[in-house]
């Protein structure tokens, strides 16, 4: 640590000698504090005489006390000081609570600004609507515990821990004017996600995004244990947050004068540090390292101004004020006296008039309108959001004259389009990823954007700059809050991953899902836009990394979430892939899951069929099908592998059984399988009937865990027909045939599961399949000896074609090699 | 930073200055060095003329190149130093990869220490075994490309990345002599995981564990990109390091003779360190302070010592040496020289002899037997297993004379065993959570053992110690990484958690399963201690918290995975809870997932009945059926709650419908389910037919997501006839009963499903189902109004005993609240 670092770091004696409030200041901010923590510990305990207008008697009490104070007066600490600053300064600014469990002291604040009773009409501004506010609090039909969507000037609601500062960071990126005030408590803090999260502000560009302002607050404790931050040696602590990059300010105290002088003095000083990096970045000075952005450690203790005894037990200050520190107020009258004495050491009468509004002087310490932090727009997203100015992206097809007989990337041809969107939509659009951008062959974006990177650069690196659209870190967590954060204020982009990593971010999804639905159901909640997965890199194509990088379950994770609002889309090749990520980028509240492939892969569609195809979802492919009419057999598939071994178990079929009536069904909209009473995207029965029919073998391959399939299935009527060959959890070393021979979802197999299933085959039958299974047997030894697979194999292409004899591929068709096929690490 | 802070880091000039290498020695690791690296790029790209013999021609090169050079010099040159000290201070030491892709270089110190032909007695220590090493990497029916199972001396795959740092933590726990050897790559130095890893320092006690000694390996770049923590100011590194109480040596350069020099300096101060901390705690010392542990950053090019250019492009030192840094050498005459005069730089002639074998005064540089890295067993960890001593579980049963008419807490209950547990094994067991063992109710454990902890201490903490068996940090991600770590050595352990949030850790699972199958078909790998979590504070008792913390999907992630590794038990109450438990402790090589409440629940079997039950996996309970021959309707169980309200909806169908003959199957080990061909605990179909009938209606009450159930029984006769009512991804603010009639598992609307579906009910069908509805509505309203549930349904129990008319439950049946019912933050 140099001694220049070592004096940048504003110390606590320094602060607290600097006192920025005046008595009058110092009064009102604490009389707001107090109104908030008043409100916030009467939603814990009151059904009733919210006011205190009369003792308090048990029927005045919950039945049961569901909510958490410790980590509250310190929410409403930091809450009320800055609305000084966004009033005195003119701000902009949203309020991320990383300890969502605080949900009363966001409430109570929203409540206080007024925005609570513009939403909640029935919430109102008097005796009454305090009752009902108090009432609703983690009761039955009311509202839930935590600032989650219900909560205005919410985007976070701090259920799961340890999202806070990448949703600060998503939120600001690309809004120059925006801060978000975010809080990271230090329970939190050991998380992995947030341990990370830290790091973002390498990827900040003060010219082109807003600020995060991150508040560490030290209540020492989490449920039963203390936490780590607070018990490190405070020199550690300082040297963690400077290794981070950040400028730290210390605020430690117990006292509230005290602490309310030093907590201003620090965050004026934290605003006055942003908006000169702000200042000096926008007037087009350079700097030798990447600004030093402010951070302030507040430490204080957890369930401050609360009981500091229980029954002889400290809890004020310890683990035991996390939840509710005292308990049996409705029958204890020991307890219950308690609870009256902390209600009115706030002095209530003094914040509220005798109609039980708050007082007008301390309303006018509020901003107003937008400037609520709990009426910001950028916390309802959906209420800023500009549709994208998407290039029709039917002019970048490729051209595909006969099926099946000539090869794309089918990312790469993806990403020409998505460099145009990029283009188009430079402040409204990014795309994030793990250090995968140009591995999955997205690389054409890099000609109108670079990578954000506000650190060190040099002449070698590839396409980066503190400006850029892309948003690469090898961290899935990141890439995931990042882009939520983007979404979440209403902003739009994309999230490219590989397939087997994406579970990095289940519990993500699963929150960000939870919160979609709920939002849904919120009528001033407005639709934002989707959160986009670009899954590549397979399960199949696994080719320098194997078994550990193989894993297609995140689409059986993601069904488990309300149909509403999940999508899951295979599509086959270059065409399908562009009609379909078109389609996800001007939806609304969802999640779309797209798999796709990066590897050269045969085309199938002309762009007018594959925008046909994908409108339907999925349809009978009659090029490939040799029959009008009801079938021999269904031969079914869903993702660009299982696509091409169908066709090519049709290629065997035609050939040895030219007899046998096959219909192929391709299906791009994985949701359209289920019945309708199930997702909105789902089939009628009558409707699956016609294209699987009630009663003939079908075939299925499928990309994932064949046991989606049946589950998606199940109840239809033809359901115990189906039979699916998907992964196994086979895979080691191996070649992209081999890999697919491993988990049986190959050509011969397919074709010999046809002859298994097809009754009245004659005698021929064990013939055939004899030969089928020779084949392949020569196959997997062609492979073992020689290191690739047979040419004739690797090389297939549908060879039935009328109007061009040119069968060949593209050249990139080969295996991949050499740094121009990069893998994950 | 404090001044004495400063000076506490060895910079790296006064590294350099020391030189503790002689000439000879110098000469010795640069050959051993080379050695590696030579059989590392042969690896990667020879499948013939291993020692260059010939000049390098076409048909030596492989046809696919598979694999990634860039990051494997610096593991190799990691690996030959710390041989050097091994040896020279007779440590004992296991070597965990990070970047676990360079594979090459792991396999290629296996080699030249003889571990690997010692057992793949086919990979000779000679040429012929040099072209089959060389062969078989990354090849069909060959081994993988990362540091995976197949790789002596590896617990750690490094294939996801992040992991490193919780896995040496995990191994070093109660092994006082064991020293974790960890490279952490610095592109795996963002991800979230390992950021908080860091921390696990906290949570080492010098005197009973081992240490880890961590490499940053600063290589500058990721696939495409820069990596953070090599660009961020030197300064800033080395506070972030001293911020997570580390004591950072820096080791830089590109000079091969310099590096050694410095690496050698570095790793012996670093070892003495570890060495003069342990001796100082185990001497009895004490100090203000939590030791500062060593680690080292050792700053060297990617790809170091491949082609510097190729093509015109930077190569060694850039991203592009990630992978394969020369391309196309089978056909590029131009890049085959490259590549031979590359394999020919390293002086194979000089290392190995006539016949292949590495020169006997090189190999004599290698530590022997155990020492070996590659051979240590404490990478095999079943072969150091040792069984826990089990108390007797049946002496912690509960007394349960009448079923399902006293309450216990099932976690608490089964907390007192695990307590004697701990006692038994106080150096063979741990116990994880994030902060939840306390909430959990397993606080019995506290009275024998604290919580692991080494940073500061307050009177007012319940049970910190630094050598404390509990290990409680936010963060699943450690919980996790340390159990794997401590199981992958042999050790036991349990993971408790709330079932929402295991979802955090999905692809760690992923990543362990899979290593446990590979492990299974590997013969040299002894199997481990099973893998085992508790997952309680459930989906269905979320009262604190609500819909953001339900989530019962961690089941359906883990049956993905082979089901020979995957087992799932849903214990109804405290007695089959224990039975389980016991099982799991006792298993090898599984991953046992256990879902238990922890609320007041009813008891149903005496311990004898558990067991016999438990053993079964599911049966019939006859106390509850009224019937012994073939019902009329089914109602199945799996999960307290959903037992709860089967009995209390058999309960309603008794009063309103005694006629029908109803049977009760609970179901406690899931996979019973399942065909007998799916997973080895499978029903056969006969077995599944005389439980669940082959053509009665069943109503399936299910803990989870429904479409599991189906899931796993679609292939029974009577599939078509279950119903199954589970999760529907309902919730909000709610009492206990509410929670499941909004996902309707309720006992009315469990009732109403059989009257559904048993025929001929007659025209009484109608009104009881209308009768049943309204008891439904006026449960309801009654908790909308009161906030809690109807009495009589909070406090139902079996009204059908005969022997004990004394129905009351426990006084701990009420609703929690208060500091004692702590739930997550």
């Amino acid at each position: 640590m140099t001694d220049a670092m070592t004096d940048e770091t504003v110390t606590q004696t320094q602060l607290t000698s600097h006192k920025p409030l005046s008595e009058e200041e110092l009064a009102g901010i604490d009389a707001y504090w107090r109104a908030a923590n008043y409100l916030s510990v009467g939603q814990i305990y009151l059904l009733d005489n919210p006011l205190l207008h009369e003792p308090l008697a048990p029927e005045h009490i919950k039945p049961r006390l569901l909510g958490h104070w410790g980590t509250t007066p310190g929410l409403n600490l930091i809450y009320a000081h800055m609305n000084r600053l966004i009033k005195q300064r003119d701000l902009d600014v949203i309020y991320i609570t990383g300890p969502g469990h605080g949900g009363p002291g966001l409430v109570a604040n929203a409540y206080l600004e007024g925005t609570y009773s513009q939403v909640y009409s029935h919430i109102t501004e008097d005796e009454d609507g305090l009752r009902k506010l108090f009432r609703q609090f983690s009761f039955p039909g009311g509202v839930p515990s935590h600032v989650a969507p219900e909560t205005p000037g919410s985007i976070h609601e701090g259920g799961e821990l340890g999202y806070a500062l990448v949703h600060g960071y998503g939120a600001i990126f690309d809004n120059p004017d925006l801060i978000a005030l975010t809080v990271v408590g230090d329970g939190e803090a050991e998380t992995g996600p947030l341990a990370a999260s830290w790091h973002s502000n390498k990827f900040v560009d003060p010219r082109r995004d807003g600020a995060v302002l991150p508040v560490l607050h030290l209540n020492g404790y989490k449920i039963a244990n203390p936490t780590l931050l607070a018990r490190i040696p405070e020199k550690q602590l300082i040297a963690l947050m400077e290794g981070y990059g950040h400028k730290p300010y210390i605020v430690a105290g117990d006292d509230p004068a005290e602490v309310h002088q030093a907590f201003a003095a620090a965050l004026e000083q934290a605003l006055d540090d942003i908006a000169q990096i702000q200042r000096a970045a926008r007037s087009g000075a350079t700097s030798e390292e990447p600004p030093a952005w402010p951070m302030i450690v507040l430490r204080t203790p957890k369930g401050w101004t609360g009981p500091k005894t229980v029954d002889g037990k400290q809890v004020e200050g310890s683990w035991r004020s996390h939840q509710v520190p005292l308990s049996g107020t409705r029958s204890d009258d020991a307890h219950r006296a308690e609870l009256e004495k902390w209600l009115r050491s706030y002095k209530p009468e003094e914040l509220f008039g005798p109609d039980g509004s708050l007082l007008p002087e301390l309303a006018a310490l509020a901003p107003a309108g937008n400037r609520r932090m709990s009426a910001n727009p950028h916390a309802n997203g959906g209420l800023l959001m500009r549709d994208l100015r998407l290039p029709d992206f039917r002019d970048y097809a490729v051209d595909v004259t006969d099926p099946a007989t000539r090869s794309s990337e089918a990312t790469k041809v993806m990403g020409a389009w998505l460099r145009d969107v990029m283009k188009a939509n430079p402040d409204n659009f990014r795309l994030m990823g793990p250090d995968e951008v140009a591995s999955n062959r997205l690389s054409p974006v890099f000609e109108v954007s670079d990578r954000a990177w506000n650190a060190e650069r040099y002449e070698e690196d590839d396409h980066l700059d503190p400006g850029g659209q892309v948003m690469e870190v090898l961290s899935e967590h990141l890439c995931q809050g990042w882009l939520e954060g983007y979404n979440l204020t209403g902003r739009h982009g994309l999230f490219t991953c590989y397939e087997a990593f994406i579970h990095i971010i289940d519990a993500m999804f699963n929150q960000h899902a939870k919160w979609l639905k709920t939002t849904s159901e919120i009528p001033w909640r407005r639709p934002i836009p989707s959160l986009n997965y670009l899954l590549t890199s397979h399960v199949w194509r696994q080719d320098h990394n194997g078994f550990s990088h193989q894993d297609p379950g995140f689409i059986d994770h993601v069904v488990n979430k309300k149909a509403e609002v999940v999508r899951v889309y295979l599509p086959p090749d270059a065409n399908t892939l562009l009609s379909v990520t078109d389609h996800c980028l001007r939806s609304r509240n969802y999640v779309n899951v797209v798999v796709a492939g990066k590897q050269p892969a045969l085309n199938y569609l002309s762009m007018d069929e594959a925008i046909a195809h994908c409108t339907r979802g999925l349809g009978i492919w009659p090029w490939a099908s040799n029959c009008e009419g009801e079938p021999d057999v269904v031969l079914a598939c869903a993702g660009d592998i299982p696509t091409l071994e169908t066709l090519a178990a049709v290629d065997l079929l035609r050939q040895h059984l030219p007899e046998l009536k096959v219909r192929v069904i391709n299906v791009v909209d994985l949701m359209r399988l289920q019945s309708e009473s199930e997702h909105p995207h789902g089939l009628s029965d009558s409707e699956f009937d016609a294209l699987f029919t009630k009663d003939k073998p079908v075939v299925f391959a499928y990309h994932g865990y064949p046991t989606l399939i049946h589950r998606l299935t199940y109840r239809r009527n033809n359901h115990s027909n189906i039979h699916v060959r998907g992964y196994k959890e086979e895979g080691t070393t191996t070649t992209p045939f081999d890999m697919v021979m491993l988990n049986d979802l190959d050509r011969f197999r397919l074709a010999m599961d046809v002859i298994d299933r097809v009754p009245a085959l004659g005698s021929s039958r064990a013939t055939l399949r004899q030969k089928l299974d020779d084949l392949r047997i020569q196959a997997r030894a062609y492979t073992r000896e020689h290191g690739e697979d047979v040419p004739e194999i690797a090389n297939w292409s549908w060879p039935y074609s009328e109007a061009d004899s040119d069968l060949g591929t593209d050249p990139g068709n080969d295996a991949p090699s050499g740094p121009d096929s990069k893998e994950q690490e």
